[in-house]
């Protein structure tokens, strides 16, 4: 903090910024001791002439000011933005044309109001991209936009935000409730039944909402089928499995392992037409269970994605144990999920995630590399490690 | 975007970050041309090795990833975190104490399922220090925390936050329905009275909202006040003035200056204690008034600070008018807003601030320096200028 701090001293020298930079020193230098204003003592610009990138520079230090304050505040806006777009399709749509406002407005029937404020808005946030000013000016998709936002593109992540801008928008607005109650904030809060026993009564809704984490998780089980060491294993089985995803990615990469999904009995038919379609069934196999009724399929590996974080301390415990007799000795226990470093302050979304546990579930609660090394010490499990995969996300592993 | 694709080229190659870059390769490097995998033509480090900035680099480029558009899809869950936080008074309660996640949990009320989840996330963002690690740890303000988060500071944003945790995050909610209908999505579609129409009903209440536009308002008035050329101008008069804080802020630097905060009646007593409190009585007069029933107080410089951008096109042209009739020539008409660049690509700020109008008033929207321009060009004004203040906040001048 101190080092930052002298740092900060040379925003108040104006000769610091490299031409031709974009970013602009602040209007009312402040005291970097005291936030105080610039009628203090004069503050030292040797620093400054030593730092020659101040893109970077500006990114990582500055004077007290409520900039960062003010984007988080603000950060709710684009969130919806984006969400909103997402919903109304306004990357499937785009697709590969190039619509002026007015055409791509009517297409999703909006109202003139907003269309120019709407579509500028996602090509400021760099999510649309935009050829020529003004009302004759065609939007079009960027290559992020048409690759992880076009429903119609194999690596569509889109299905998370529908979600995101149906349900948790809305239930995240009782943030305070939740904390002052410990209680879920979301359809069980309404009267409605909970989450999982609504999607399990519905199986379009089912399959729905497995696609919406699909996009989440693919990137991750990608990273894991990579920098995972199977060449001692034989057999994985994922608890959870869904639509089969991890399997598929691990089957795709090592294709002497035999892989097994194992999900409840309505979700067993849709792992079958998934991992059919991506031709892999001869590698690939379903089982049926309820993983705190049965007891989990043998294998060498057992896997669980984004499973863990959503129970109690209790029924996590009940899980690992379940892992731990399925396993043989030397076999894995891997939990995918955004793990919250073992010191709490450096994954905000491992942290926000598992606030999102409070808002869905009440005692359900994301966890640490660390947590899970105790809890699967208690179990007899003997050696440990964290493979970090992708952005939030890392795989917790626990050797028997 | 072509230029941008072949640097991410480099991101494939393990070599080029440097010994102690924190920052990972990606997991799974993807084909910049399509993000179809590794398994295609091998990439060129050659350009990778000529960038000696590993994390400049990245921040500014790198293969097709859906990493920007998760992270924005999901910032609802850390503005909500930050605006509970201000709602909460968490940073008024510690001031310049140090306190446990218990103890601290125990002054705002909260139950235990949330308290370490809640402080840790905000560690994370940076908005609290923590002392140590687990549960004895104790939290305590960043600067930035002490200085704009606690209500006792002379500094105060706060007041922003927890409007819009009260009001803006449920309405944004429905902007799915105001771009489908173009209609206001607050009080008054819920049958409530609209928000000034409310907030002049109530003083205290609009004691309180005009404190929050003041902590969002100071940096830019304080920006103006110092970069503006006063040395022509004998007299101001700041229109819908509020508590009189812009003028206060001139009248700091400019003492010269005879300034006139102009606002509806009940709102005089306000400015009036205000610029008392500041020892700025001698400077600054008030007047009280209608903006659309009575002329404007003639003065050389008529300055509106986020009044415009309140207002359908109609109306704005009522105030340009009035501005225009109270000025001599030479004088000018000043507005302050989070003015949208002239292309409308850049400002994200202006453009969900307009967005923001639509929410809270239908026809309302924000304007570019263009714009701006345009209009006041049309009533006669004959030189124009903007001058950028703070973050995403500029002056848009027009002289007669």
């Amino acid at each position: 903090m101190a080092g930052r701090y002298v740092i900060a001293a040379a925003v108040n020298c104006m000769d610091f910024f490299e031409p031709g930079c974009s970013l602009q020193r602040p209007a009312t230098p402040l005291c970097f001791q005291c936030g105080c204003g610039p009628e203090k003592e004069p503050l030292d610009c040797e620093l400054a002439r030593r730092i020659s990138h101040c893109h970077t520079f500006w990114m990582s230090t500055s004077a007290p000011n409520p900039s960062a304050i003010l984007q988080t505040a603000f950060s709710f806006w684009s969130s919806k933005v984006l969400l909103t777009a997402v919903e109304f399709g306004v990357f499937s749509k785009l697709a590969n044309r190039r619509l002026t406002g007015v055409e791509l407005g009517a297409e999703l029937k909006l109202h003139p109001r907003g269309i120019p404020d709407f579509f500028d808005a996602l090509v400021a946030m760099k999510f649309l991209g935009r050829e020529g000013d003004g009302p004759q000016s065609k939007y079009f998709n960027t290559p992020e936009g048409a690759l992880f936002l076009d429903e119609k593109s194999p690596r569509y992540v889109g299905g998370i935000l529908v979600m995101l801008n149906a349900r948790l928008f809305k239930f995240w607005h009782d943030l305070p409730e939740a904390l002052r109650t410990g209680k879920p904030q979301n359809e069980v809060k309404h009267g409605q039944k909970g989450l999982f026993e609504e999607l399990y009564a519905d199986l379009p809704k089912l399959e729905q909402f497995m696609g919406a984490m699909t996009g989440l998780s693919r990137i991750n089980f990608e990273a894991f089928a990579d920098k995972f060491d199977f060449s001692k294993y034989k057999t994985l089985c994922d608890i959870g499995g869904a639509t089969g995803l991890l399997c598929i990615e691990v089957a795709k990469r090592h294709p002497k392992l035999k892989c097994t999904s194992f999900d409840l009995p309505p979700v067993e038919p849709i792992a079958k037409k998934h991992t059919a379609a991506a031709g892999l069934s001869g590698h690939i196999g379903t089982a049926a269970g309820d993983f705190f009724k049965d007891p989990l399929p043998k294998a060498d590996v057992i896997t669980m994605g984004m499973i863990l974080h959503d129970w109690n301390l209790e029924k996590k415990m009940h899980l690992i144990r379940a892992a731990y007799d399925a396993l043989p000795s030397g076999g894995a226990l891997v939990t995918i999920e955004a793990l919250i470093d073992d010191e709490r302050r450096e994954n905000v979304q491992g942290l926000l995630m598992s606030l999102n546990m409070l808002i869905e579930f009440g005692d359900a609660f994301d966890y640490s590399g660390a947590d899970f090394r105790k809890w699967c010490s208690e179990v007899g499990f003997k050696r440990f490690e964290v493979i970090h995969l992708s952005g939030p996300s890392s795989a917790a592993v626990a050797y028997k």
